[in-house]
C-alpha cells in the first residue's frame, strides 16, 4: 500500500508520544489504504456480478450479518434502495437455523456478510440458500474461510489482518464493498467515480480532530446516537463501538424513531450524537439538534463545515453516498480515545472475542 | 363486549384502594375485551384478502410503522416468514419521502400499522405505493382516518378508543390483526383456532402476577431485553415502554446480537429481561439466562411454568405463536407498576403526545 503509507505514518507517530499505542488505534489508521488497496482489485469481479443482478432479477435481497457487519448491511440495504429501488431485508439467521422458514431460495439473492467468516451460523444459511437455488454472495476479509467457501460469489474486503476485537477497517471496507456492489449494479458511474478518490477523504478524516467531544462523552452511562437515511447504518455503528470499548449503553435511533418514545430519555445534560451528513435528510437532523439544546441536552452535532452549528466536522467525499464512511473513520479516532480516558482497553472489551459461535 | 367484562372489573377493581387509577392501566385491562371484539369481526374480509394473497404474488411485501406500531410489524414480519416463507421489510418512510427512491410499487405489498393513521409520514407513502400499483392493506384503529382512505384494504384493530401516550390496548390488537392476516394468507387452521381462544388466554395474563420483579427493575437506569424469533417484538416492545413510562434505558437485542457487541455491559448486578416463550429459541434463551445469572447479572427470566428457573410465569395459548401477545399483555402491568413507583406518571410521560408528526 506504498500510495498511503506516508499519510498512515504520519497519523499513527502523530500520537505515538503522548497515548497508549492500541491495536485498535493503529488498524483504524490503516483504513486508508485499505480501501485503497480493495479499490484497485476485483473491478471485473464487480462488473461481472453487477450485469448478471441487472439481468437475473430475484423477487428477494437478503442480508445476512452480525454485530459491526450487519451495521455495513444497513448501509447496503439503504443505498441500494435509494440508488436502485431495490428493496433489502436484514435476515434473522434463527429462521433457518433454528425455525426452519419455508424460504423459497430460488427466489433470493443473499448476500453474507463477516471479516473472519467462521461464524457457523452465518455458514449453514448461506449453504441452504446456495443448494436451493438462490444467487449467494459473500463480503468476507477471509477468502479462505468455510463462508468464502459457501458462497458463489466472494468480494474479499482487503481489509489485512484484523486482531482487534471491535472492528474498525473490516467494517470500512464492508461499507466501500457495499457501495460497489450497488454502484455496479446500477451503474452509477459518479458513485464509482467517487469511490476512486475516498482514500484520500479517508486520510483526511484520519486525522480530523474530534477531541473536543471526549470530554462531553466520556463521563456518559447513556448516549443516545441519531441517523437517518444512508447515515443511520453509522449511527448504529457508532451505538456499538461505544458499548463494546466503553462500557456506554448507547442506542441508534433514526431522528424519526427518536421522537415515538425514546425521547422521553431527552432532559438537560443528557449526551446526543447527531450524524448529519449532506443529502435529503439532513435538514430535519439540524432541526432537531437546535430542538434538543434548547431542552438543554448536550449534542454533539456532526456535520460538513458548511454547518455553523456543528460540533466536530465531518470530512465531505465526493458523493454524499460515502460520507457516512467518512464520518465513521473520523469517529473511530474518537471512540477509542474515549476508552482509554475511562481507563478501559479499547483491545480487549470485557466478554468478547473475535469469533462468535450462537446458537 | 360483555363476554369479558366481568374479569376485567375484577382485574380493576382489585386494584382499585391500593394504587392509583391509570388510563394506561384502564386501558392495558380491556385488551382482552378487545381482541374478543376483533376476533368475532371482519372474518369475511381477512378470508378474502388471504385469497387474493395466495393467487396474487407480490415480489416484496414491506410494513410501514414507527413505534410500538413497527413492533407489532416485526412480529407479523417474524410470523410470516416462519409460517409462509414470505420475506418482509420494514421499509424506513425516509427512502419515499426524503429519498425519493425509485421503488417499483406494482411489485410490492405495503402494509401499514397505526393506531390513530394520522401520521402523514405513512399515508404519504401509502398514496404513493397504492398509485404506483402496490396492494395496500392499512391495519388502523380509527378507521374513519386518512390512512385508512389510503389504502385499498383495512383491517379495523378494534381497540376503541385510546387515550394514554403510551399504546397498550392497540399494540395487542395489531399482533392479533398480525396473526389473523399471516393465518388466514397461509391457510393456518391451527393459528386460526388457537386466534379464537386468545381472548381467554389474555384474561389469565392480565391478572398473572408480575410483582415479584418490580424490585429489582424500579431502581434501574440501564436493562437489556431479550427476546428472539417472534418473541423478538415484544422485547422491542417491552423497552420501548421501559423508556416511555419509566425513563429507563432498555434497549432489546436478539440473544444471538447480545453476544455480538452488547454483552460487554453486562456486569455484575446488571438487569436483564429475558423472553423465553416455547417454540425453537427457548432453549437457547434459557442457556443464556443461565450463563448471565453466574455472571452475576440480576436476570429476570420469564418463561412459561414447566420452566423451573423462571422469575415471572407468562401464560401459554394454543399456539406457541400466540404466546409473546399473552407475555407482553402481562408485562403491561409490570412496567405500569415500575412507572408509578418510580414517581412517574404512566399517563404522560414528558415530551410526547398521542399523535407524532416527523420530517
Amino acid at each position: 500500500m506504498p500510495l498511503l503509507a506516508p499519510l498512515y505514518l504520519h497519523c499513527c507517530l502523530s500520537r505515538k508520544d503522548t497515548v497508549l499505542h492500541t491495536v485498535m488505534h493503529e488498524e483504524a489508521c490503516s483504513a486508508p489504504a485499505c480501501v485503497a488497496e480493495q479499490m484497485l482489485a476485483d473491478e471485473a469481479v464487480y462488473r461481472e456480478l453487477g450485469a448478471i443482478l441487472r439481468v437475473q432479477s430475484r423477487a428477494s435481497t437478503v442480508t445476512i450479518a452480525r454485530g459491526s457487519s450487519d451495521n455495513a448491511a444497513s448501509y447496503l440495504a439503504y443505498l441500494s434502495v435509494v440508488l436502485g429501488g431495490h428493496l433489502v431485508s436484514s435476515l434473522p439467521m434463527s429462521l433457518v437455523t433454528l425455525y426452519r422458514a419455508p424460504i423459497d431460495s430460488s427466489s433470493i439473492l443473499a448476500i453474507a456478510i463477516s471479516q473472519s467468516g467462521r461464524s457457523p451460523d452465518l455458514i449453514e444459511p448461506m449453504q441452504l440458500f446456495r443448494r436451493g437455488g438462490a444467487a449467494t454472495i459473500s463480503m468476507v476479509n477471509d477468502t479462505c474461510s468455510p463462508l468464502a467457501e459457501a458462497c458463489e460469489w466472494v468480494l474479499p474486503l482487503h481489509a489485512g489482518q484484523e486482531r482487534s476485537v471491535a472492528a474498525t477497517k473490516s467494517f470500512i471496507c464492508s461499507m466501500v464493498a457495499s457501495a460497489r456492489l450497488i454502484a455496479h449494479w446500477c451503474q452509477d458511474q459518479s458513485l464509482l467515480n467517487a469511490l476512486k478518490q475516498l482514500p484520500e477523504a479517508l486520510n483526511k478524516a484520519t486525522v480530523q480532530d474530534w477531541t473536543p467531544a471526549i470530554q462531553t462523552l466520556f463521563r456518559a452511562e447513556r448516549i443516545l446516537v441519531i441517523g437517518r437515511g444512508t447515515g443511520l447504518s453509522i449511527a448504529q455503528e457508532a451505538a456499538l463501538k461505544l458499548k463494546e470499548t466503553c462500557g456506554i449503553q448507547a442506542e441508534a435511533f433514526s431522528g424519526a424513531e427518536l421522537m415515538h418514545g425514546p425521547v422521553v430519555l431527552v432532559d438537560a445534560g443528557y449526551p446526543l450524537l447527531i450524524f448529519a451528513p449532506r443529502g435529503p435528510a439532513q435538514a430535519g437532523l439540524l432541526k432537531l439538534a437546535e430542538q434538543m439544546r434548547q431542552r438543554g441536552a448536550e449534542v454533539v452535532l456532526i456535520a460538513p463545515d458548511d454547518i455553523a452549528q456543528r460540533t466536530l466536522t465531518m470530512v465531505s467525499t465526493d458523493s454524499e453516498h460515502l460520507d457516512p464512511i467518512s464520518a465513521i473513520q473520523s469517529f473511530y479516532g474518537l471512540v477509542e480515545a474515549i476508552s482509554r480516558k475511562r481507563g478501559r482497553d479499547p483491545d480487549q472489551p470485557p466478554h468478547l472475542s473475535k469469533v462468535t459461535s450462537t446458537w
